[in-house]
C-alpha cells in the first residue's frame, strides 16, 4: 500500500466535515460561530454551509438578533434528509438503531441471537429483521434510509484487496456473509469492526473531537482500543489497528479465549473480572461462571455502592484497576496520545470505580513524562456506541457518495 | 493541540520531499524516471526540480541518450551544496558525524563521556568539540555547515511549549543544556531523541520509504521503537511516542533501569539478554556483569557460528527471541504496521539468529490475522543510524528554513 497522497479535494472535504461535526455538537449554529468553533475562515464556512443547503444536510432554523448589527442566520442539521441504520451484531444479539440525519436515535430493535445457531444465513436474516424491526419502530417508510452501517464482531480485515470477517465461534466463510448481507439490505452498506466503529462514535459525538489524538478502551465481555490520530481512526495494514485486548499484560498468564496466554482481555473483560473475584474469594456468590456477565457487573457495583462495601469486592476492583491501568501504560508508552476514553458497558457500570486507581497506576507505569499531559476520563457517549459509530460511518459514506467527502477507504460494499 | 489542517503548501512540500527522497535512493534519475517513482505528474515534477536547481540542492550530471527520442537531463542531489551534522549522544559518548548535502558521510568523530560527569556544561562542551572534530576531518570549513541535528539520550519532550529532556542519570535541568547548546554551536540546530531520528533513518534511507505504516524495532543497551504512520514519524501528545521499551513485558517481571518492574528493556536490551545467560548458567564466562555490554553481544554471535554452539547461548538466544517477538506482537496489536524493522547494534551483531524464532513468535502471539501481511527485517540502513536520522532532520529543518517544505513541528532551536 503506498503512502497517501494529500489532495485539495481532501482539504474541502475536511472542511465539511469540520462544519458538519460542529454544527452536531452544537446543535444550533451560524455561520460567525462555526468559523470560530472550526478554526475556518469565514469564507469556506459560507461556501460549505451553501453546499450543505443545496445537497439539504443543512436547514435555516429562524434568524437571531444578538446586539447591534445584521441578524444571523441560525443553521442546523436537517434531521428529516433522511434515516441512517446502524447496527451492532454480536455473538449473542442484534442490536438495530434508527437515527435521523442529524444522528438523534428514531427507533430501535434488538433480537438474540442464538449462540449454537452460526449459520451466515441465519446471522444476516437477524441482522435484515432487526434492522427491518428498527425502521417499522420509527413509523417512517424504509425508503427513507439513506445507508446502513454494520458492526460485525472480531475482525473486519482488508487483506490483499478482499474482505474478511474472522469471527472465532463463527465457521461460514465471510465473503459468503458480505454477499449475503450486500443482497438481503439491498441499500449502501459499510461493515466495520466494533472498535473502530466506537472510536468513530466518540469522533463525531464525544470528547473526542479537538483532540490530535485519542484512545477509546472498550470494556464489555471483550476489550479493546480504537486509536485516533489527528482526526482520522488508525486502521492499520489490514484493519487489524486497536486490538490491544489481545496484547500481552501477563507473561504466560491466564489462558484468554483467543487462545493465547495473558492477554489484556483475560483480566479486563468482564470474565476476567470474575475471575479476580473468583481468584480472591473463590466462594463469593458472585464468582459462579453461570451467572451473566452484565448482572455480575452491576451487581459488583451495586456492592460498591453499599455503605459497608464487601472487602472482596473493593479487592477486585483494585486488582483490575491495576490491571487496566498497566494495559492502558503500554498504549500509552507506544501511542503517546492526548486523551484516554473508557467506554462500554463495563466502562458506564464501574467506571467511577475503576478510574482513581486507573488513572493512578496509568501514571505511575507510564514511561517518563509519556502521559504528563495526558487526560483519562470515562466516554460521554452512551447507549450502543458501536452502533451509533456505525451510523456515522454509513451517513459519511453517504456524503462521500453525494460527492461531498472524500472519505478514507473504509469497508464500503 | 488543535487537529492539524492539510493546506495546498503541504502537497507542494510532500512532492518536493518526494523527490528528494526519490533522488537520494536512486543516486542519480531523471525528470521522467522521478514522475514514474514518486507517483506524481511529470508537470509537477519539472516545477519542483526547476526549484530545487534554483536552490542549489538538485545538479545537472549530464545528457544520457535512450534508444529513439531527446537525450534526457540527469539529475542528482548536489552534494557539495553544503554540510549537514548529526550527532549521537549517549550517557556515555558522544559521536559526531558530517554528511554532504547528498547525506554521503563525509567526517567523523567520538568522544567518551565521563559517567562521572554529569554538568550540562560538561556535556554541551563535549558535543562541540565532537563536532569540530568531526568538521576538521573532512577539510571543509565549518561555515559550510547548513545545520545540526542533535539526538538526546532519554525523552525529548514538548509539553505545554517547552522542550525538555528527561534523563535520568543526568541531573541538570534541561533548559540548561537546550539554551547552552543553541549558544554554543551557534548555527541552525534539531534536537530530538534517539529513537525517532532512527526511524526518521529507515525512513529517508531504508526499506520503510514507500511504506504506508511501519515501526522500527531499536535493539542496543536500551531499546524503543519509531513509528512510522502515512510517511510521517508518530511524535504524540509530548512526543513520547514509541517507548515500547518501557511497556510491559512480564507483570511483576524482572527490574528495569527506569525503576518499573517487567519491561521489554529489562529482557531484550543488550543487559537484558546478558541476564537471560546468567538465568540459564549463572557461571557462564558472558555472564559476568562488568564485561562491555557490546562486547557480550558480540562474543555471543561468535559463540552462535562455532561448529558446536554452546547450548547455553543456543538457549539465550531462543529465550530472547520469545521475549522480543511477544513485545513486537503487542505493538502489531495495537498498531498493526505493514513493516517491522529490527535495527541497532544489537539487531546488526544477533538479528541473523534472533529474526527466525522472533518472526515465529510475532505471528504466534499477534491477534488473529493482525500480522497476515506482516514483513519483519533487519534494518540495511548501517552506520550509526541516529546520527544518520539526526542529520536528515537537520535537512529537513533547512530545507523549510530555505522555504521548500513544510515539516512537523520538530524540535527546532
Amino acid at each position: 500500500m503506498a503512502v497517501r497522497k494529500r489532495s485539495s479535494r481532501d482539504i474541502r472535504s475536511e472542511s465539511r466535515l469540520d462544519v458538519l461535526h460542529a454544527l452536531l455538537s452544537a446543535g444550533e449554529s451560524n455561520r460567525n460561530e462555526l468559523a470560530r468553533t472550526t478554526g475556518l475562515s469565514l469564507a469556506t464556512v459560507a461556501t460549505v454551509v451553501s453546499e450543505l443547503l443545496a445537497e439539504g444536510l443543512v436547514e435555516e432554523a429562524g434568524l437571531s438578533v444578538s446586539g447591534v448589527g445584521r441578524p444571523t442566520t441560525t443553521l442546523r442539521i436537517h434531521g428529516a434528509r433522511g434515516l441512517i441504520a446502524g447496527i451492532d451484531v454480536a455473538e449473542t444479539y442484534v442490536s438495530a438503531h434508527v437515527f435521523d440525519a442529524a444522528l438523534a436515535e428514531v427507533g430501535t430493535a434488538d433480537l438474540a441471537l442464538d449462540e449454537h445457531e452460526t449459520s451466515a444465513e441465519y446471522v444476516v436474516d437477524a441482522i435484515v429483521r432487526a434492522l427491518d424491526a428498527a425502521v417499522a419502530s420509527t413509523g417512517l417508510d424504509r425508503s427513507r434510509l439513506l445507508g446502513v452501517g454494520v458492526a460485525l464482531p472480531g475482525l473486519v480485515q482488508r487483506s490483499t484487496g478482499a474482505i474478511s470477517v474472522v469471527v472465532p465461534k463463527w465457521s461460514w466463510r465471510a465473503e459468503d456473509l458480505i454477499d449475503l448481507l450486500r443482497e438481503r439490505v439491498g441499500l449502501p452498506l459499510v461493515v466495520e469492526n466494533p472498535l473502530k466503529a466506537i472510536a468513530t462514535a466518540e469522533l463525531w459525538l464525544g470528547t473526542g473531537r479537538g483532540a490530535a489524538s485519542m484512545v477509546t478502551i472498550n470494556l464489555g465481555t471483550g476489550v479493546g482500543a480504537g486509536i485516533v490520530l489527528e482526526g482520522q481512526i488508525l486502521r492499520g495494514a489490514t484493519n487489524s489497528a486497536g486490538e490491544w485486548g489481545h496484547s500481552l499484560l501477563v507473561h504466560e498468564g491466564r489462558g484468554c479465549r483467543c487462545g493465547r496466554r495473558g492477554c489484556v482481555e483475560a483480566y479486563v473483560g468482564a470474565p476476567g473480572i470474575q475471575q479476580t473475584l473468583r481468584e480472591i474469594a473463590p466462594d463469593h456468590p458472585l464468582a459462579d461462571p453461570d451467572l451473566p456477565q452484565r448482572d455480575v457487573i452491576g451487581a459488583l457495583a451495586t456492592a460498591l455502592r453499599s455503605p459497608t462495601p464487601d472487602p472482596a469486592v473493593v479487592e477486585t476492583i483494585a486488582r483490575t484497576s491495576r490491571y487496566l491501568g498497566a494495559a492502558v501504560a503500554d498504549v500509552v508508552a507506544i501511542i503517546n496520545p492526548e486523551l484516554v476514553m473508557l467506554t462500554g458497558w463495563t466502562a458506564w457500570a464501574l467506571g467511577d470505580d475503576l478510574l482513581p486507581g486507573t488513572e493512578a497506576e496509568i501514571r505511575a507505569q507510564s514511561p517518563n513524562g509519556a502521559a504528563t499531559d495526558l487526560t483519562v476520563g470515562i466516554s460521554t457517549v452512551r447507549g450502543n456506541s458501536a452502533a451509533i459509530g456505525m451510523a456515522t460511518l454509513a451517513f459519511e459514506r453517504f456524503l462521500g457518495d453525494v460527492g461531498l467527502v472524500t472519505t478514507r477507504a473504509t469497508l464500503a460494499l
